[in-house]
């Protein structure tokens, strides 16, 4: 392994009173939260793009990071090494996962052909830097947004070709995330929707899109590849409409064209809020419609109208986060992928770990908050109790149906409803901030 | 017919040129657009409660518009006045429809069998003043959001008996609905959310949602209610999240639960704007998917982050939705309602018709210019050109389907694929100018 | 005093672990942090409007709070009630300031005499409960927003008979501060702005308001009022532009007319998030042209786009308000009014007692917080490293100026120029984390 | 001159009738519009970055459009192409002016020597082909945001060589501009701003902000360069605050920094509409404290948060820009510069020529209509009557003033004030349609 990060020693867990920079404060692996080990209930991951492929390009400025990994000229070499530096990184992290697209690990080159031969050069050297660090794949996925073919989209190109190149690089990232032992494979589809509907057909966008997803589950079963399939929703950018807008528009395409049965989701913070929802919004909807697979962990700025990638550190985001992931019964074969990156300002390479060791301290204060929120009577009790009229008489013949609605007017016709029960908002947001005071104490 | 609006007489046809204020300049309902009256072609319908009901409350101003029928003390007295103002003011108009929901017809009594009572007194009056006048409803619907009672939801609400009175409420709306021949009935559950998830059981809410549309489904049945159902989708507001955020989010909601065969959407522009959709994608989306049944007519402004409700006088806004409608086949049974209210500065009564005809003529506009979008061969070509790979050859195969992935990947897998074409949307953009330019040449 | 609270006590200080929902668990007005007491450093201020006027309309909601001291129909014997109930709330929670509308004390009557004498009639009762109870008030207002006559602005309307109202109203609101020994008087133009550019003169409009205020100065110089003169920025609603639309346009406004030595700014939390900035920014740009006089202490949701006041209970809000508050030298003769209101769901009377707990609260936890930001080394060490290039050499020059652009240009022509250091945000987002996390240890 | 666009003739206008895609339907530069050549009015400029230096880059995509005056691999060759391709467009185009930051024209190399001797060898070439064709700059600018120097911003960089550096970088770009005859000079401050007011002494950055002004301004009077300096505001993107947010910042700024006589404003629409503002509002609110001095025109799109910097086609707003731009005597010696880029799928070099088309086709249009808006009785008459209560009476003496308290208080005391006339928005807005489907009768 070559000496990427020569000042930085394996990050150690020293206790919320360190003045180190280089440890965490919260994040114990080992430490035992409801009888389980915060380690394995944060499966954390940390994303190969931003973090090994970021430059600090930004819409007005030029790239700039200086990242020792990506001098080479040759594209495998430069493979070679960013893998060298990346599994450096997460073993020094202690992160046990990664997440990568396909050209992560390799670039491309003219032909599909030449690229995947590019590809099944690198791949050996991953698998042995993942069998000597004991690190793996948590999803593969396919960069199907970077390459002008896919200006106009990739399965709802509406160029055939391109919708045949991009089930060509699908195939091809499907045996990669096979042979990496990957348990999830996400579809991201950044260009999967439309500029203006003055020239689109929306319709046969979507059957096409339908259509290819049918093709690459034909072909997971070819190959028996096993993992779960996951869609992340977007709302927008860089697409203007994006059809995977939020999770429940990417649920009417499922149940529309019969593959529900098929994806969960992979929630992402920054894009619940570019959707108009809270972060927890989404991770409640798509647990609740049993979808809820694995999260790109990161933060955006709700005064910015883009996508900033930001890490997670904001401690009612990752209390409130953790309280859906639990609820959920945890998020394997998923985890926490770590979608951010450092801010352009935050060039050096220490930040890279500042940045993760930030959002990994945060994450596991909200899985302790998150474990009081449950364990404390006050607030499950709470919602059952605010139900309660559910549970029998009327309220459980509704639940029950089918009612009839001339006994619901019966009961109501001559009384006067008595007004239900104050939500305590203001009390409950208190309580939080109660809960999240006392992680430490 | 008692004389509200003594100082207008029936508004008129009169031309581009006129400077009448009280005259349309491009709508005339007997014109010939496509073969078809353009009356026919733009079912307009007043809204009740904001043109007869609003009195210029906002959340920093008190109610003072002078609207002479409002002026009675006893509910009954005030009922009929408002439907005498109402009727004149729709017969001067010139307009054929109105939408209402039941507390517009008759107010909230102590009980709801003395408000149906009321509304028992009332309903007469109002059909004989539809058969005076041949205005007809184009729908009904309850509020289920103003009163107290419903502080935290109708059928979502925590509290059974809420449930049941809203069930017993909808059940006398949709048998008013019935009486008054209505075309339709629409749900617009602006309470029907949450504030906060941690006081919120989304899923069992939403099941109780699903119960309440049965229950009045059957019902419907019952008393052989054929009009169309409409679901009207909003983001928030009164609500921080609406479970019918979006048409998609709707979508999702109604195949879940088996309910997609029995309703469709009433698309409001407002709506679709706070949701992060333009106007047009929610009239495509819900034409797409077999579901755009009704329009609510009006405008937000987009530096406002509140439902305006202002009268929609944008001429690209009524181009692009004319263009949607018309590929719909138009909107019948349903129509395009004006869910709109003037501003709290124009309060003179007066404005109540400049508005209309602001929006009535801006409606005209787009109508025109929507059926050259249709007839101009550039639109509709350019976006059948655009996909016309997938017409034949291997674009065909992928459309039949099932199409095996190593055919698509052999015949990319050795070709550079080239560009498909420029989207060409600025030149789009400019074609939108000319023809709207050459709609009274 | 009457007993409007009657299952209410004193709420006192019991500590982290009390689960009393009626005490505080981090406000100890008697706590010294940083040698000063915590209830002399958080001027809390209780606002008359929300907690004692509101009734919980919202603009889809009828209102229905049960405040039994709205039930009176005579104009006096309501605002009696009200006070009693005002002071006996103010009391048992232990705010020292109340903030109120010359409206919230009185209501309008037919012509502004008889409104005067009825203030005339309140005022002396108010002055008993305050000099009973030893609550002072933080400022008085004009309501200028609320009744139809300013529906087209106040001092900016285009009827000169408004403009004259607003004054003569101002004249008594001021009379009634000065005799109830306000310390600031508060100017929020909600109407000072326009609806359409078509029917405005911008210019002239800000004219008027320049000779309003320079009026006004003059009447509070003939009459002795020395207490300070704040305005309140917000960017809209309820106008569509609002003239103070954030703290910089206010200062613009001030500086073009020779007005700026008059006023300082009355900053809302809520009004700044509106305008696109977060509240610490608001603070410190007022602090930073020495311009922070007083807060509206409230919260707003991202996510929604109207002013929603909530009560403010987000830590790392109350936290980075009370570093810029303490780098301020405090807020005094200002303080932090609780310009907020319930939610709806929260209609009990109970609510308005835990949602100022919860507010409180988070205060004392920001004010510690906040405390150790300033004494703890890192966060004001690393500003000043940041900037110690202009402490000496060609930074100082700079700075002291004139310096000339040949000597700059010199000292970097042939030199490539280092990068300047990390930002490390992500490093200081951690920090503030770690802050909070021991506000309790 | 090369031959980089074979394939487009000059443009020319052919009428509204015109199918050719390559002509102008509504701009006639030779059109008389109020006595005075629409060619004069509309000062049309080619932003240079966008159109030649533009590649198709977004945040999650490669650059790709062949443009194949920028295949030269030595920096001079491809100045040196680059403005051949540029002039040979633009004379095409049929446009006046250019505007250009100094990087667009020659490349950063180095050092700041080596950079300016390349300019020093581009610049005769420039020279030549604006003698020419004609053809002249609007304004010079420089790019101090695309160099990783200037992460932390140019003038406000916490670091003093970097200041130096960007002064000398101003001092090079002032003199090419004057080399170039410039008629003004541009400062727009991307990167003058925070990311966050944790690491950020704001008072500090300003200062040295306004040193770096004086500085300027001083080699100006000592290089007689006598242009305008234009300050470009704009809120956000790609720095989390920017100082310059928009123009009633820009104006505080230099207010209180003694710098209000030396500059005035570049209005971008789409900076605008990210702060908040109409375009309309900011031309306006510049035109009214004397600061309108040039506009970038473009459009954004206000459901995206992001600065999308569209070719501008809606003809709502080029009506009323014009309308502003007319009451302002005019931009001169400022013009309108298109500040805009093709969408990334309008990648065709067919496309540049289009999107100009219809952003001057949609300006003529506006500048006609604007014409209209003037001219036309209701308008500003309807303004003028709206505040005639100011002409005379009451009214005026406030206008005059001072005015005693007393006799404003005295005029109202006993009197219930009629309210104020409607502010007829609606009807307004309808009467704006009328003009623009009026232009082209």
């Amino acid at each position: 392994m070559k000496d990427y990060f020569p000042n930085v020693e394996k990050i150690g867990f020293e206790g919320p009173d360190s003045d180190n920079p280089l440890a965490f404060r919260y994040y114990n692996p080992e430490e035992l939260i409801g009888g389980k080990k915060a380690g394995e209930q944060l499966r954390f991951a940390v994303a190969y793009w931003h973090t090994f492929c970021g430059e600090g390009r930004d819409m007005f400025g030029e790239p700039f990071f200086e990242r020792s990994w990506n001098r080479y000229a040759d594209p495998y070499d430069r493979s070679i090494a960013k893998a060298d530096a990346a599994f450096e990184f997460m073993s020094k992290l202690g992160v046990s996962y990664f997440c990568a697209h396909d050209r992560d690990l390799a670039p491309e080159l003219d032909t599909l052909r030449q690229t995947n031969a590019l590809m099944d050069r690198v791949i050996p050297h991953i698998q042995a830097l993942m069998k000597e660090t004991g690190i793996k794949l948590l999803w593969g996925t396919a960069n199907l947004f970077s390459s002008p073919k896919y200006l106009h989209g990739a399965a709802t190109s509406p160029d055939a070709k391109v919708f045949a190149y991009a089930a060509g690089q699908v195939k091809k990232a499907l045996e990669v995330t096979l042979a990496l032992g990957g348990e999830g494979y996400v579809f991201w589809g950044g260009r999967e929707g439309y500029e203006t509907l003055l020239n689109t057909d929306m319709k046969r966008e979507l059957d096409h899109l339908a259509a290819f997803y049918r093709i690459i589950l034909d072909y997971a079963r070819e190959i028996r590849f096993e993992g779960q399939f996951l869609i992340e929703p977007k709302p927008k950018e860089p697409t203007k409409h994006q059809y995977d807008f939020d999770a429940a528009h990417s649920l009417a395409f499922l149940q529309r064209y019969g593959l529900e049965p098929y994806f969960k989701f992979n929630i992402e913070a920054n894009h619940a809020t570019l959707a108009g929802h809270t972060f927890q919004h989404e991770l409640r909807y798509s647990r609740m419609v049993g979808k809820l697979g694995s999260v790109d962990a990161n933060m955006g700025d709700l005064l910015l109208g883009w996508d900033t990638d930001h890490f997670p550190t904001n401690m009612y985001d990752t209390m409130l986060a953790m309280y859906e992931i639990l609820l959920n019964g945890g998020l394997a074969p998923g985890g926490l992928n770590f979608d951010a990156h450092v801010r352009r300002g935050s060039y050096e390479k220490k930040d890279l770990f500042l940045s993760h060791i930030a959002a990994m301290d945060a994450f596991a204060i909200g899985l302790k908050a998150a474990k009081m929120m449950i364990e404390h009577p006050f607030l499950e009790r709470g919602i059952q109790e605010r139900y309660v009229s559910f549970d029998s008489g009327l309220g459980a013949e509704i639940e029950k149906g089918p009612v009839d609605i001339h006994s619901l007017e019966s009961a109501i016709i001559d009384t006067p409803i008595p007004l239900p029960a104050s939500g305590r908002q203001e009390w409950l947001e208190n309580y939080l901030n109660r809960l999240l005071l006392s992680v430490v104490r």
